[in-house]
């Protein structure tokens, strides 16, 4: 074995991108996150970490509203922005066309494949962020994302994001059935 | 716009996968999971999406311990097959050769590129699952995975997963530099 120590801070292998949408005051506003799953099924219960001091995060808190938008890798560009700058200092609303769905807090990106519209579930402290718990409300995509009613991963296009290195991926091949490709080891 | 709802459970895209180790009254036990990620940055906290009832949250309740290995996509029959049976009908022990780091109770996959041991931080009960938010201690991996002393995720091989088409993926290309790409649209 030659196993060393990992210097640096280490980062899930690889982590999806997505554009997390809320409204202040009087506009939309995006941020890109990359620190975010699901983790109950069914309700969909997902959570987000999210930066104390982030503007987003005082609009999650005042509104128990937001949005969970995925884009492609032709949408990279106007993603990685969202994650630069802040929407204290930009206004962020009219890089994209916004829709809603059935919640008034949850502004919603026409342009990206997939969207979900959430309900505030629960915030949890942690020492220099806030794991945002949310239920998904709905989802939105549209009929040329998806072949035979189901979602199709490679129509999608999404974003991952690998650290420390810091670069952005499109998924690849597909190597292997989920739950099946395993049962080959069954005694 | 042509937007429409999206039947069934949707899913973040895609998930990355990985195994979660923990030690059970008499031996190492393994599980995979794919609903994780970080939430905050410095400590480095993780948050684990486990299905009440599972043998593996039981030994995380009891012992405060456990390690998350990403292994690479050539171990994608293991993988799945560390998620289709259970702790309790079956000795997962036998499949990896098993090393520990600082903790006792946090066994880690000697054949997965990336290893994690962690200590528990905190329990948030969901409907249906439990999130089991773990502070990373040290991380592990070894000199061939990585370029320049940081991990190459080439190298790495990381296995991606899709639902609800449940496929197993690797990761593809690289399509842009994060917090780079988009200094193009400022202002």
């Amino acid at each position: 074995m030659s196993k060393v120590e990992v210097k640096g801070r280490v980062s899930p292998f690889p982590m999806p991108v997505a554009i997390l949408g809320v409204m202040l005051k009087d506009r939309p506003n995006f941020m890109t996150i990359a620190w975010f799953n699901r983790f109950n099924g069914n309700p969909s219960i997902w959570g987000v970490g999210i930066g104390k001091g982030k503007i987003t995060l005082e609009a999650i808190e005042k509104h128990g509203q937001f949005s969970i938008n995925f884009p492609s890798s032709d949408q990279i560009a106007v993603t990685d922005y969202c994650g630069i700058v802040s929407g204290r200092d930009v206004d962020k609303s009219r890089l994209f066309n916004v829709f809603n769905g059935t919640l008034e807090h949850a502004p919603m990106i026409e342009e990206c494949p997939l969207n979900l519209e959430c309900t505030l579930y629960k915030l949890v402290e942690l020492p220099k962020a806030v794991l945002v718990l949310g239920e998904v409300i709905s989802a939105y995509s549209d009929d040329r994302f998806m072949t035979n009613s189901i979602l199709d991963p490679k129509k999608v296009d999404p974003i991952l994001l690998t650290q420390p290195d810091n670069h952005y991926w499109t998924i690849g091949d597909i190597v292997g059935d989920a739950f099946e490709v395993g049962n080959k080891l069954k005694q």
